[in-house]
């Protein structure tokens, strides 16, 4: 099948590029903090082929282009883009096509008797060859790569009222939409969207706000934003709204009767489906940008319920970057490991070699940056330009912070697993890894207190939930050790409690690994049910249960600019998942998995997981589990006991022995 | 004075990229064939200040932007680009400005109570901080960089006839205009342009032409291109050309009354100056691209021509690429060696310190990609996408050519140069380029024969004058040596002759070097002086006086591919200015200079030479010389003797002692 095809990276850096543009904020341009790298100008597509007769092809490209064949003895025919079809000689020939573009990127679209795939390689003319980038969605010879695929349907709003002189509009749940105004009858036109009701009517400080704007032929145009609320002035307005997405199926489902619990995991799944777009955005309000920490953790989500490599793949290598590697991933620290980790478990979930054979030299090059920045010491402190984050809460952060030291081993063991799988000798790394670890325990775990500290170079021996976490779930603690830090920290309310959706994801987590369900099914009933009851149609980034009313929409000192739609929020569907119904991938792309439900006490309920090709449904009652995999390879294990599961086929067993 | 600002090297690089889009070629799109680089997409500007009072200032910039002030106590105050007047608050303020923009480069233009100007530092989010690029002429808010300030002016045929069922319209010289053809009563268009008549009167292989191109409004334009002719299919066309130029003003004159010397020096002025634009292109029809190797030819034509810093200064940095660096400069080995040579020649003669420390980063990257390419031996070879140039010419390229390793040692030694002007020990390549010096000497010198070998490893001990006379200029060979390459090559004609205007330069540098000016002035008149006789309006890439007539046009085995406006013909400016002339700056920036005008047999002549504020003015007769200098630092040297110059007093001598 003839597709797309560019060089590997250019595609991501060239979208990444336009979303980060996109973020305007209280009506001004909001471009992006961190480095993004722009696409090769200019590039060379090569393709051998041999052919007995020959034939013709034809070629479109983004950009500027010129064929070459070589093969023949005395002459390199070379065509130009006013040839419609291109002949390609019988025998061996090398077709090769450069392109540049520096306003979008290269790439090309060959269909004939040869045709673009993931078989051809190209170069920056440097004879640095490496397979193309291509995507099978992109496979239109007049559906340029330079447009996004998404898809577009018309959306009605579902009420409307006269406010403030004007009309508001209100689409019934939070959305995102391009829009045309119409039937404008002044010159100019002022429209606030809300992802809430309050920020939509604002005076000032309404987050997405178009003030003053010229109206050409009756009508205003918006670009795709967030919103749940439209305000706009002129009362005889039209709406026309055009929801934007990416049309992935829900391969995943939960059900269990309980409506707060039944409501989290469904406005999980629609705030994570609203996020995931060109790649894991962190909220499509705001901040609408790739953040590290955050697509690490779509990741996860998106293996319990898309189960999609495309966005995946796109989002690390965005985030991967481009050389000279000079910067941590969104000036976070912590940031770069989990890009490392997702590349791995990129790896393990979709067992696919090619992709980390591609990525596998930025890994390098990202690897290469962080050694070159440790302390003689090993460990890792913030250099100047250093975004130490972790979390937003209260931590010790002088010198070499725990949770830095803890993913960055967990990064260099994972570096050592990637170098492996090129077949790259990594073992100084695994082995660097385990010595890091272990001079972390014997650095941070303080034996008299049964709990790791922050940072010791203070002094203050500060102990946070947020590095004892950490170290819970990355560190080969002892049994002893975890046992210790799960009593004395995760559950000793003394310790300041986490307050952002994004590390519940890895509180919860450990108490999953605890097997502690009630503890993640309790977060999710009042924490995420909380939002509901504040009126949520998807999921904030942020929720602090002491607050009231409105006070839930501010953020960094402003009233309105709280993310109402945000993909770290979604973290219970991988938690119901992975957990409770406990699907979970034991070897490469799930060549053998295991269902492991774990007991709550949630009503009975029924679920579905996707695995490669197929998917795992799990039904849990209080006596008895039901499982049925669609594809082999799986292993249910209930009460201590093993069951093989055969494909296809129902496996009930009871598991109150 | 406010000007523009922006990453030093994004302006060269982003005009470069539109530079190298635009050639084509029998009517296709022809794109350049080596590695290009981006500009930076995002980047923050920042400056501190201090102020008692504050004050206000203004901003226009390209790409979508954000101002930060930093400095209160409590607040950091944010505004955007609709924001028309940005109060600055009293005290000192670093005021940050962030730009993103993908489709040209980022850069900001502020004035007011702060204004933008070198005084700047910009960096790519990363801290890596560094002083702005800018340029003087770029001044004026209204006038973004994105559009290079060229300079136009109507131009009229000066007669036309009826051909082939068109027109044909004739400029009376060589020019680049950009084109309106109007009053057409098709739909479509047919036009050739012609750097001579055959080629615009050509049924085939008319390098520039618009077949079948569509009409619109009767009108028909073509962007600026290269032409003396124009032959349009349509008799009622009318032609509006606009001549595109850079204001250079000619800072040289020469005059010897000899009609083909003076011919050659006025058409060699014409010639670079239409070569002289964003950068030094090669020829303005073809390849109109940027060669590092006749950009090194053009930096000494614009000493003893324009004395023009700026497109010295954009040329360099264009050439000198980007990070990584990978590949040689327009992927040929000797192109970066003079690229080298060309930063510490352009530093000796402006002085410019600030642009050495800017360009150094760029000069350690280039330099590290060749280092690390030495073989053991500590030769360069040419390794898989490496061209090894040197010259169209037959010659022994087996292993290490001597040209290359001739080349590698003298950049070797300024790059020791350049090391010591930012502050930075480079002894190691001064003794490094010594030793090698040494070495090739050894290795390629043969004392039977009293010349070099091109190259040693296939035993054929082949001699080119190509590679003598870079061992002549570059090579520190003793006097005896010297005079034997000079005896057994250079003036025997049993020695293949140099073909082309570019190695004529080297060439006519080892005469005038030696002191022969007969040689440069038999050249003058009868290798220059031949396209005269041809009919030429500017200087020929290359001119075989075996041909004839219009086989003077073809080139790469096309009929009128030659380019007819090449700059690296324009050297006899260069040549007759520093040795007939004999101005040479013997300091930095002619702090000390040296006047010494050297014998042949042109007729009495008077010229000009620039130099820094002001000019050399030199007459020479059959009996004396006669030199006014207009600043301080000069010594007339005549016939053994000096004299010290007093700026503005003419200065007498004779010659014949």
């Amino acid at each position: 099948m003839a597709k797309w095809i560019w060089k590997f990276g250019d595609f991501e850096r060239y979208h990444g590029l336009k979303l980060h543009e996109r973020r305007t904020e209280f009506g001004d341009w909001m471009p992006v903090i961190w480095k993004l790298y722009a696409p090769e100008p200019v590039v060379q597509f090569y393709k051998r082929v041999t052919t007995e007769n020959g034939g013709i092809f034809r070629l479109r490209t983004t950009g500027t282009s010129v064929v070459q064949i070589f093969g023949l003895p005395n002459d390199v025919p070379t065509y130009g883009e006013n040839t419609a079809e291109i002949p390609l000689p019988a025998g061996t020939m090398e077709v090769r096509i450069r392109v540049m573009n520096y306003h979008s990127f290269p790439s090309i679209y060959v269909d004939g008797v040869i045709e673009s795939d993931e078989s051809w390689v190209v170069d920056d003319t440097t004879i640095d060859r490496n397979p193309v980038g291509c995507w099978d969605a992109l496979n239109d010879i007049e559906q340029s790569p330079e447009e996004f695929p998404f898809v577009y349907e018309p959306l009605q709003w579902v009420s409307k009222e006269p406010v403030k002189g004007g009309i508001l509009y209100d689409f019934g749940k939070e959305t995102f939409c391009k829009l045309s105004i119409s039937n404008l009858s002044g010159d100019k036109v002022h429209v606030r969207l809300g992802e809430s009701k309050p920020e939509a009517l604002a005076e000032k400080w309404c987050t997405i706000e178009y003030f003053d704007k010229k109206v050409v032929d009756g009508t205003y145009k918006i670009p795709t934003s967030a919103f749940r609320y439209i305000w706009i002035d002129d009362p005889n307005a039209c709406v026309q709204a055009d929801y934007e997405y990416l049309p992935l199926p829900y391969k995943a489902s939960f059900q269990c009767g309980e409506e707060v619990v039944d409501w989290v995991w469904k406005t999980a799944a629609y705030t994570f489906h609203l996020n995931t777009r060109e790649f894991f955005l962190d909220g499509i309000k705001r901040d609408r940008w790739v953040w590290s920490g955050d697509a690490y953790q779509s990741q996860f989500v998106n293996h319990y319920l898309f189960f999609d490599q495309e966005v995946e793949k796109r989002t690390l290598i965005l985030l991967g970057g481009g050389l000279p590697f000079k910067q941590h991933m969104n000036t976070i620290m912590d940031y770069t490991f989990y890009w490392v980790m997702g590349v791995y478990d990129y790896y393990l979930t979709f067992g696919d070699l090619d992709f980390i054979r591609q990525i596998y030299p930025q890994v390098c090059a990202v690897m290469k940056y962080c050694l070159s920045r440790r302390d003689p010491d090993g460990f890792m402190r913030g250099k100047p330009g250093d975004w130490i984050f972790i979390d937003w809460a209260e931590m010790d952060k002088t010198g070499a912070l725990l949770g830095e030291q803890v993913l960055f081993a967990r990064a260099l063991q994972y570096y050592g697993e990637i170098c492996k799988l090129v077949g790259v000798d990594g073992t100084q790394y695994a082995e660097d890894a385990v010595k890091l670890q272990k001079q972390i325990i014997e650095q941070y775990y303080m034996p008299e207190k049964g709990a790791f500290m922050d940072s010791y170079e203070s002094g203050a021996k500060n102990i946070t939930r947020h590095n004892n976490i950490l170290a819970y779930l990355f560190l080969p603690c002892s049994q002893e050790q975890k046992d210790a830090i799960y009593k004395n920290v995760l559950c000793n309310d003394a310790v300041p409690p986490i307050t952002t959706p994004y590390f519940k994801f890895y509180e919860n987590l450990a108490y999953c690994e605890a097997g502690d369900m009630k503890s993640l099914e309790k977060c999710i009933r009042e924490y995420y049910g909380a939002m509901k009851a504040h009126g949520a149609t998807s999921l904030y980034e942020q929720f602090d249960p002491t607050q009231e009313g409105d006070e839930h929409l501010a953020m960094y000192g402003k009233p309105y600019l709280k993310s109402l739609c945000h993909a770290w929020s979604a973290s219970p569907i991988y938690l119901l998942g992975r957990y409770r119904m406990g699907v979970e991938n034991t070897g490469v792309a799930y060549n053998t998995f295991r269902v492991k439900p774990m007991l709550g006490d949630l009503p009975p309920f029924t679920g579905t997981v996707p695995v490669p090709g197929g998917e795992v449904r799990v039904s849990v009652s209080e006596t008895e589990v039901e499982v049925l995999a669609t594809v082999p390879g799986g292993t249910l294990e209930v009460a201590g006991a093993t069951y093989p599961l055969e494909a296809g086929v129902s496996k009930k067993v009871s598991y109150r022995i």
